[in-house]
């Protein structure tokens, strides 16, 4: 999906449009990038009135060269210089960043972390993100490549990840990787069996029927997603003992799910952290919610061309 | 032990002193630090001549209050406030730095590290330290307490720590825990009799005494030494994976052991990293030995006062 909106200078969003993103060909993808741009722009009056361009990837965006290296959930851009292009077409400042770094900048800019200087957002969703502020500004790495939250080791042995490692937080945490572990519960413990997620079992299981069962007070599910927050306090604990932000905040789709999420995180963070940097550490959930990539993706592209 | 040197503004050292550092009482402890500035001083023309004093601390040091927080290898100083008690008597600028992130700041200045921007420094000694230059600054997080790497959790479950967590990778690789692992070695498998530790088994096994045995081939020693590689390299790919960082810098006394801890570090990795992450990073031994937090903590008195 290709998600898109007019933010304005205080980072409200005026319009936006989605569209089902292109998978097979990237001359296509590019067509509808470019469109996106124009069907909010005409709306808004026209490109004139657009200052410039922000873009938030899922991937990892080197930004030396302004290439994107690795996309794992969309097709193959490998053979298209996508930043030339489109800057061939729109012809205003284009600025790329991950996704997680945008959705980090735009809870600092204008959600949870206004006016914070050590900040980690966390993006858990069907991949796992995250971007960092420290000392006031965006960390990305050396070539832009940081936030890589998903392949954190959490376990010493641990399920085999995509990425050739074992133990990455994202074989446990990640959207589908939730799934799993509610699908292996119900094969394994017939206690399960009374769970509202028995009967979909055979079907499509998904992570919004699972948050939908927790709410509805299901305990195979509040069990699968209070594990789920353990796992993730367990790797927050460690960047808490190494970078002594002063504020985490959780962001993307699974953190829908609320406080059943959240509370085994700050337990569990509270539980293996040194407790001078827990103490002045606060845990909380976005406030920009699914938008916090797009708000973050416009203000880094008004910060740059200011 | 308490180690003094005077360093030059192009951080060579001139002179060098250390005394065993008093453990009882904290009034003899801080007369010892003036002692120590003084002897040097006098023996390079004076106070006059110096222009300001840095000092690492093993510790955590909040950089708000300039106070000590935590100190587990020495004597509670919770009684006194050290800075002011320093600052009347010594009046000289003082700078106050926990001992890793000096560390990190001498490797960056003056070491292995000139010119970088994102640099992961690693302390691994009696305590397991780490310091973070990221976006050309060194990074301490919100109030200075950042760094706590001995902390970062290698395992789900794994040994008790000092901290009140459980798996932290200091629980495996700090220097008394390479000596316990040896120990465990030589109860549990009777191939290793044929070791020469297995004489030292009774008595007093150092860390000394089993960098010196794999220097000789021994293959206990040596295989200590890899497993502790090992567990190293797996923290070190999660920070990598998060921070992108151009280079490792590994410092402190058990590294002196050299290629047989090295090796494994860059192996293990190289296997966990994303490899756009690995590939743009350089796993090094650091330049300046056991002096990196001595000239660190004196460049960073210079440049705070320049």
């Amino acid at each position: 999906m290709i998600r898109g909106a007019v933010v304005q200078e205080d980072s409200s969003i005026l319009d936006r449009r989605q569209v089902v993103s292109e998978v097979r060909d990237p001359q296509t993808f590019v067509r509808q990038l470019v469109d996106m741009v124009d069907s909010l722009a005409s709306g808004f009056g026209g490109r004139d009135r657009v200052s410039s361009v922000g873009i938030g990837w899922p991937g990892l965006v080197n930004q030396r060269l302004h290439r994107l290296e690795v996309t794992p959930n969309m097709l193959d851009l490998s053979s298209v210089d996508l930043y030339q292009e489109l800057a061939r077409e729109i012809p205003l400042p284009i600025v790329f960043e991950n996704d997680a770094n945008a959705g980090a900048y735009g809870e600092w800019r204008a959600g949870a972390a206004i006016g914070l200087k050590d900040v980690l957002y966390v993006a858990l969703g069907t991949g796992i993100g995250c971007g960092l502020i420290l000392g006031g500004q965006l960390q990305r790495g050396s070539l832009g490549f940081g936030g890589e939250f998903g392949h954190f080791k959490i376990a010493s042995d641990g399920l085999e990840c995509g990425c050739g490692s074992t133990g990455c937080l994202e074989t446990m945490v990640s959207g589908p990787n939730i799934v799993r572990r509610v699908r292996e519960h119900l094969f394994s413990d017939p206690s399960f069996s009374v769970s509202q997620l028995a009967r979909d079992m055979e079907g499509t299981l998904t992570c919004e029927r699972i948050k939908e069962a927790a709410r509805e007070n299901d305990d195979l599910a509040q069990a699968v997603l209070r594990e789920t927050g353990v796992f993730v306090g367990m790797a927050i604990a460690s960047v808490i003992n190494l970078l002594n932000v002063e504020m985490v905040v959780m962001g993307g789709g699974v953190m829908t799910a609320g406080e059943v999420l959240l509370e085994p995180i700050r337990e569990e963070t509270r539980a293996r952290t040194i407790s001078p940097s827990f103490n002045c550490c606060q845990i909380v959930a976005g406030q920009l919610g699914q938008d916090a990539g797009i708000i973050g993706a416009a203000m880094l592209a008004r910060d740059r061309t200011l």
